[in-house]
């Protein structure tokens, strides 16, 4: 598998990121999550002056054999029907990257269906859907390392247009179960802790889409080896998204992580290379149920939690503006000592 | 005191708004708080394509005679020093505003400054500050009820010139102090469960700050018309919103509520007139540590709980992305039909 080389983040600049919060004409702390959100990215960029440049969302899509086995609420076909929705901009994605100036752009990873060309979606087909692990691994190893270099080559031509800020989004009929398999392995948590609703089950769906993936799961070897467990359980979405990460890690992008499809991809990524963690924030916990224990072995902390669950990254952008108001306050807001506003501990020293 | 002629809101439109929210190219109920808040404000406006229009952000002033017994962390004149902030552009609420294309309006409702006649500032000054209620109430009675009718033709104002979406902001050093006694005396809280950090006591200054409040409170009569309580303990902004907010309502305006001050000008407002409450929304959930108490007697559910407590209307500003991804979705998001996406129960309609 080729080497992402992600460096640590320094402290050198802490103290003068954070002295430059603190002076800032508000109660130290008092702007909570945006002022961990600032130093965060601040960080990230080394500098006390952070911008966010050409914010994208890259949607990957794909499909999944196991969807045949009615582990969704909806069909199959719903995956490649709202790839043209995308297009025509009906999409709850394409609604609030619109409202927020952020650029949308649609990968196809994987899905089973031959778009016309002229259509603006990246094509990075690898397979017409993965094959049903209930039966046989969703893809071969080869297919899953090349799913990798995909998703780390789109990064890196977004990377090249100017952009340092990402978000990432998915559709895949079926890829909650995928996530579900993948959260159960890397973060040893029993599988029906894992299994949820997805786009709207009822609790008998829950139950036979557990007993479908607890089958999938007594077939396969056990491996924790993140690849080993993408390429029996993975979505060719998840596994592009999962390259994408540690390519944008490795160019010092900063990632907004949308919910539980996304951070289970991030999930493996990081069981490659735990140092992607650090370009990460976490825009919200989702309400399929699993996602808080996800985030929980991650340490990762959500910035919102409105109960959202559609999936398409739009959990990342409608958080998209908290995490620029982050950016803007430290970059606009004037000091106790410009304005002239008188410090706590200090005698007034304007009249 | 003037009426306020505020209608409850219909519930005539329930079901189509419902329908309209959930035949979206999207899981129903998968945008979870989003729907909610896109359902409300259909409700507010009669409409199933509800609007925002020249939202604006409302910042009121005033000082605070408890001021001078250091109930606060800064001292006084921090108040008037942040409104010349205000006027240069420094401070977290005009970035924010900016960011997010809200007018954004200062209103001097009692500084103990006097400004220049030629600043942005629109003067309602009822006084130079309120008496300190360790000795005598705040205001007189008259004083109060002029504020109710000041703040409310301010509102007034903004809605002539076409605003319909309103968030309140306001600035007073040592306000958490009155809003803690109004708390404790309208929604009978126990006084240490009112009293917080406010702009950043330590656990001494709290219990000083309590102590304070605490004799203030024993020399009260104990009245809980809400009248007599801000009359008593009320800062002339807190006044001056309450009154803007029960205008507001009755110009079925859509109003997004801040913080711990806000919410206790609220809170007097709902006991003068109830329906008040049906024309807002929660912004956030303030770090100051009554603020949930106030929200919970209220029943009001926050959006934000990202441990903001910096005051000047900030937390709703901040959140207001987010009530305009509600709006922006039920306007622009495709129907199933429309889009020609399968439906969960339906066969396949396209190839």
């Amino acid at each position: 598998m080729q080497k992402f080389d992600i460096e640590s983040l320094s402290t050198e600049l802490d103290d003068r990121i954070l002295n430059k919060i603190n002076g800032k004409t508000k109660p130290i702390g008092s702007l909570g999550v945006l002022e961990k959100i600032a130093f965060q990215i601040g960080k990230i960029q080394n500098s006390l002056s952070p911008e966010i440049v050409n914010p994208t969302v890259v949607v990957f899509a794909g499909d999944h054999g196991i969807a045949d086995d009615g582990v969704s609420f909806y069909p199959k076909s719903v995956s490649y029907q709202m790839l043209y929705n995308y297009m025509q901009g009906g999409a709850a994605i394409n609604v609030f990257s619109r409202q927020h100036g952020i650029d949308f752009k649609v990968v196809d990873a994987g899905i089973d269906h031959d778009f016309d060309p002229s259509l603006n979606i990246i094509n990075k087909k690898i397979a017409y859907g993965t094959k049903n692990y209930r039966f046989e691994p969703a893809m071969s190893k080869d297919q899953c390392l090349e799913g990798f270099k995909r998703g780390a080559d789109v990064i890196e031509e977004i990377h090249k247009e100017g952009c340092n800020f990402i978000a990432f989004g998915e559709k895949g009929i079926g890829n909650t179960s995928s996530a579900a398999l993948i959260l159960s392995l890397l973060a040893d948590i029993t599988l029906d802790e894992c299994v949820g609703r997805g786009t709207g089950l009822d609790s008998k769906g829950v139950k036979s889409k557990f007993n479908l993936l607890n089958e999938a799961l007594s077939k396969y070897d056990g491996s924790k080896d993140p690849i080993d467990v993408l390429t029996q359980f993975g979505g060719f979405e998840v596994v592009m998204i999962a390259g994408a990460m540690l390519k944008a890690a490795e160019l010092r992008m900063t990632m907004l992580i949308d919910g539980f499809i996304i951070t289970s991809a991030l999930l493996a990524a990081s069981k490659i290379n735990s140092k992607v963690l650090e370009y990460c924030l976490f825009a919200h916990k989702s309400n399929e149920k699993a996602h808080i224990k996800m985030l929980n072995h991650l340490n990762a902390e959500p910035i919102l939690d409105i109960g959202m669950r559609l999936g398409e990254g739009t959990g990342a952008v409608v958080c998209y503006p908290i995490v620029k108001s982050a950016v803007q306050f430290i970059n606009e807001m004037a000091s106790f000592k410009e304005a002239g506003v008188s410090e706590s501990e200090e005698v007034e020293t304007i009249s």
